[in-house]
């Protein structure tokens, strides 16, 4: 089939370009003795966790229990890491549940949340794997100090039901040496109090290529790099070229001779700028400019005439393509110009 | 049951804000004998759109085909306006579909579409009412003038299967003096040809209050009054008390003295600012700002110490209560402090 035959605004998902980048970051992740664990959070597709998997990946990380619960369906993804404090009776229930099917783990920056844990997992089989998170620079999550790491090591391998099982960061954009510094020093007092950190887990796509400058790491969390955005082509991490998910959209009007609208706005592309100008890049047309969204609606703007015509259909690279997976039910999954069909976006919307 | 029972993070709606915002708006048109057409994109649900109905409004304004498809369901609701240029054959022939079952309108403001509409719909039943859309100052899509309008109106209008309606317009917030004056003369120009403007659709939630200083206009599309949100309040048009839509989260880490993180980021409570500081305002803590969204974080602070738990609950406010609707499946529906169940978001992700 031809893209012709996609309604839009639609979600497109090369398949060629996206399986692409999952094999040339795994490559350089096994040259550098880096294990991969990519985030779904960006495809949210199970068939692109299983080629991770299939690829070399360790397992998979997910941000909530619902996504996790998302991509096991299939049984190709048997080995998932949860990066989020979950709280609560019912998340902490689906947890348990979930932890007799794959092998699992969480994280944790505080007591709260690691009692819960164990109040939770007291008795099951085996013990629950918990790294401590840690706050390297982001400033967001995280232990705030490498001695605030080993304390809380210390009291997850000391409560029933649980193993520490390492440290987790999601580490501030260029600052490799700086993360190094912490975790080093939270990692030797951890062992000095008798506890092994087996896994430090970094991560974040912009840093992609410099992952093996922080050798630190066991192993390294991407999400976008699977799809690529503008945001990604702005830090230099990729090319336009290599960006796998676009939005393709309709010109629904022309009203005046330098501004168009198109049928993508605010409910496809998000209003996620990412510091960005613009609500992403035209394909073929770098003059134009989508200036505006309101949600249905995204304006094109030009300096000179805007040189398109109603129902002339555009494809567009999104700033940040993660939170685009996330607002329609089914993406378009293409290989270059060859439609290949639907397929329902799996954790989309999941946020328990 | 209690919002206790509620898994956070989750939007409610409150039913008695909700249903009070509609009748205090449905008793001021009805003084200025203004007819209400709401537009379902803010709460997308079947129930309210009958309760609009049911209080008086004449129908019901839908920005798609498939939004339009999701809310005559039940039946309650038989008379809607599609504000939007549709194009391409898929949605012409759904929309020839949907106006078999009820009094149907849609908009145009160029020849394509309005050709597209009269191919659909020659040798129908009876013709399709087309309105014209008209850009009174808000620069997005409809005709640039006057004379354009009238135009467009006499092309409509001699196009089989199609009869002219009317004018449309979402005009620029604050203006009702310009916008009275372009469509006056928009309507004295179509009717010097022989033809009728039977109606003048204005719309737009901020100046709700204002709707009668442009009397030209034979009824008024709102949206965003039934929940109203932050931008709202800013903009003067309601108070805090009146909004019916909350996000409810919890505190999952506090990881500095001045810091907290809930479990609510930009797949709850978007990254749509207009023009705001913060990503929402949180109920009973003005002190407080969210400064900072990824998708599954919100992070909180504070000049001072930020004096909140684990595991502790907040209801936020967001900036814009439209798009937050769109992002979940479900929503809750309580009436002040009681939880009354969950609803599936019929009209959530239609973008076709």
């Amino acid at each position: 089939m031809s893209l012709d035959g996609i309604d839009t605004p639609a979600v497109l998902v090369d398949l060629d370009k996206a399986e692409a980048n999952i094999r040339a970051f795994q490559a350089y992740a096994d040259r550098h003795g880096l294990k991969v664990r990519p985030h779904i959070k960006t495809h949210k597709l199970p068939r692109l966790a299983a080629y991770q998997v299939a690829q070399g990946a360790v397992g998979i990380t997910c941000q909530k229990v619902s996504e996790a619960e998302a991509m096991v369906v299939g049984g190709e993804v048997d080995d998932v890491l949860i990066t989020y404090n979950i709280l609560g009776e019912k998340k902490l229930r689906r947890l348990r549940a979930l932890s007799e099917r794959i092998r699992l783990s969480v994280v944790a920056d505080n007591l709260v949340v690691a009692e819960g844990l164990s109040a939770t997992f007291r008795g099951a089989e085996g013990p629950l794997d918990v790294l401590v998170e840690c706050n390297t620079g982001a400033d967001r999550c995280g232990v705030e100090s490498p001695e605030a790491a080993a304390e809380l090591a210390k009291a997850i391998e000391a409560m029933p039901g649980l193993r520490f099982a390492g440290l987790m960061t999601y580490p501030p954009i260029g600052k490799p040496g700086a993360v190094a510094d912490w975790l080093g020093r939270a990692k030797a007092l951890i062992e000095a109090e008798g506890i092994g950190v087996p896994t430090i887990s970094s991560g974040g796509s912009p840093d992609i290529w410099k992952a093996h400058e922080m050798p630190l790491a066991t192993e390294y969390r991407v999400g976008t790099y699977v799809y690529n955005d503008g945001f990604l082509v702005g830090q230099g991490t990729c090319a336009w070229e290599d960006c796998a998910l676009t939005v393709l959209a309709t010109v629904v009007s022309v009203p005046a001779e330098n501004r168009a609208v198109i049928d993508a706005g605010s409910k496809v592309l998000t209003s996620d700028l990412l510091g960005l100008e613009g609500h992403g890049r035209i394909l073929g047309r770098p003059d134009l400019a989508i200036d505006q969204l309101s949600e249905e609606h995204g304006r094109i703007v030009s300096e000179g005439p805007v040189g398109l015509a109603v129902g002339q259909r555009l494809r567009i690279v999104p700033n940040h393509a993660c939170v685009v997976s996330n607002m329609l039910d089914q993406v378009e999954l293409v290989r270059g110009e060859t439609y290949l069909g639907s397929t329902p976006v799996a954790a989309r919307g999941k946020v328990w």
